[in-house]
């Protein structure tokens, strides 16, 4: 394995106990080559989903503290910007100009916004941060919404073809970020249908989850520096068998893997492929390795660890749900080699979407 | 490589940038196979050595926070136990009834206390740690001072071999440490003259540090519970070259690799190794190159990167010794296969000092 020589400044939460966030996102950084430098945006005992949570959300005078000092020290760096959970408009105000200022002085950054907002239809941060995020947009490469965020930043609800051109449309001409990616969305039937025969499953789609990465400029336009006056992005999909029940910090870990596998200047082998679409490739297959790892152990613990969700039950009894939590932290320790790509069997290659944008 | 199935409870510093404290200790236990619950005493942009850090100190309240809810939560379960930089006595207070806790309730915990406190005679924590040390020590399972840390903790001035016996006794018998490892002692003369002929260096003393891991019981009392009647240690050392110019956070990478390779239950293949002398070995190796590598790195960068120390001209321009700490942060991601073992062409085995105790 080729260790590249870059300097991820990754920004996001911490948890003691388990893996979502920067715990999700910096050892695979680090096994895949990447020095990280690593700023904590709360110190919280373990995640939300446990019911209780310990510990302190830094400020942003905090923040702005570690940054200045960093900036004093020539220590920031970075060849590349990481965000994720960032709870409150201060603090998340105070990373918009951290990113403006590591952004200006190196205009090739490559910076991978995860605007963390929240998830089926439920915010878990301030709604003062939406503003802010929307603001931010247009300093990142790549961002990694998910589908309630997607809706959230643009103001459109999903529910056709139409509403998904326009709210990728918004995301890549009146925010400018070049890349989006939505890597979990569930097959309703409009979606499902729209598919080509290429990417549709070849079973019921709602055990499937769809991820979509749109680039723009599109692919015949990547060289000739009048990307603005193509009308449509380069779309590739993909589906991936569905893992039923709740995991966190599945989204961290995609958004890290993508970015480590980002390399805009090198041109993939797989035909069709884009650099954005061989990242996600990988990103997609080692996250996927990394839960059915994380499923199997899940499986193997005594019944009382690994109840099923029942919020009645769960209700009368916190610990039940606080086990099942604990029973489903991913195995990223113990899948370090999935994630170095050792053991992976198959690699879900993202496909060229041709028809997405139909004849428009 | 193995994976074992063990969990670290790691409390100490994290910085943003560079490799010291937790930054330096938890990649390399992950690599190794271990879960690890990060708490993080410290969120500082990076080490003191820079001149400037910025971020704050965790107070006493907000890790009695983290520590409360993960007891509630069923999250205080590790294995073993790693604690360093914590710099306060409230604080450290806090880290202490933690530790007893943790204990109470799995007694063969496995305890490393890297009891950071200063260096090279100079205290670097408020000295109201000193005594909650003190308190601490018998819940520990192995201890790694500094030899100006050995002499803070008891006491004792070491200048000859009666004192290093006396404060190894105060360490073994009065606080009851059943592992003392000392990483790196300058050679004086009364010590060097004092090590057998397999352990002597083969140059000039000055430039080795000497490493020395004392275990009581004795090896001979392993079994037979009686280990209190017999007045002595078991000491192993070994010389190792010393490496000019100061680096940060090799005690923390040091600690963490001995810790990761303490097998107390397993008997060590090498004559005359215990399991601390084994993993002593391992870790002393494995921080060797990592170091090596690291100067190599540091010597390859710009002149100005590494101009040498010269205290007028770093005060009269600080980035002289700002960019010379950079050059040198551990290279921990580029040397991750040295910590899996993949490439240390040499193992420093420590070595039985039999004689270590004289005729007494």
């Amino acid at each position: 394995m080729a260790l590249v020589s870059e300097r991820v400044l990754s920004i996001q939460s911490h948890v003691v106990f388990g893996y979502v966030g920067g715990k999700a996102a910096v050892f695979p950084l680090q096994l895949l080559g990447y020095d990280v430098d690593v700023v904590n945006t709360v110190n919280f005992s373990n995640h939300a989903g446990y019911g209780y949570s310990g510990g302190s959300k830094t400020t942003a005078a905090e923040l702005n503290a570690i940054f200045e000092t960093m900036e004093h020290n020539e220590l920031l760096m970075p060849t590349r910007l990481l965000t994720g959970y960032i709870p409150g408009a201060e603090a998340l105000t105070a990373v918009e100009r951290l990113a403006c200022r590591v952004k200006h002085a190196r205009p090739n950054l490559v910076y991978l916004l995860d605007p963390v907002m929240g998830d089926a239809g439920r915010l878990y941060v301030a709604p003062d941060v939406i503003p802010v995020y929307r603001e931010m947009l247009p300093l990142a490469t790549i961002i990694t919404p998910n589908w309630f965020e997607v809706e959230t930043l643009t103001d459109i609800k999903l529910d056709n073809m139409d509403s998904l051109h326009n709210a990728l449309k918004i995301l890549h001409i009146q925010y400018r970020v070049p890349h989006v990616v939505i890597s979990s969305i569930p097959l309703k039937s409009w979606l499902a249908e729209a598919l080509p025969s290429t990417i549709r499953p070849p079973k019921e789609p709602s055990d499937y989850l769809l991820c979509i990465a749109s680039s723009f400029p599109p692919k015949d336009s990547f060289t000739n520096g009048h990307s603005l006056h193509q009308p449509h992005s380069t779309i590739h999909a993909q589906c991936v068998p569905l893992i039923p029940g709740y995991f966190s910090g599945v989204g961290d870990l995609f958004s890290a893997l993508l970015l480590a596998h980002f390399h805009p200047d090198e041109t993939p082998e797989t035909l069709h492929a884009t650099p954005l679409s061989a990242a996600v490739s990988q990103a997609l297959s080692k996250t996927h390795a990394v839960l059915v790892m994380t499923q199997a152990i899940a499986n193997s613990l005594p019944e009382e660890e690994r109840l099923p969700s029942d919020d009645e039950l769960d209700k009368l009894n916190p610990l039940r749900k606080i086990r099942r939590m604990r029973g489903r932290e991913l195995a990223l320790i113990r899948g370090q080699d999935l994630i170095r790509g050792i053991g992976i069997t198959h690699v879900r290659e993202m496909m060229l979407w041709d028809g997405f944008w139909g004849d428009k």
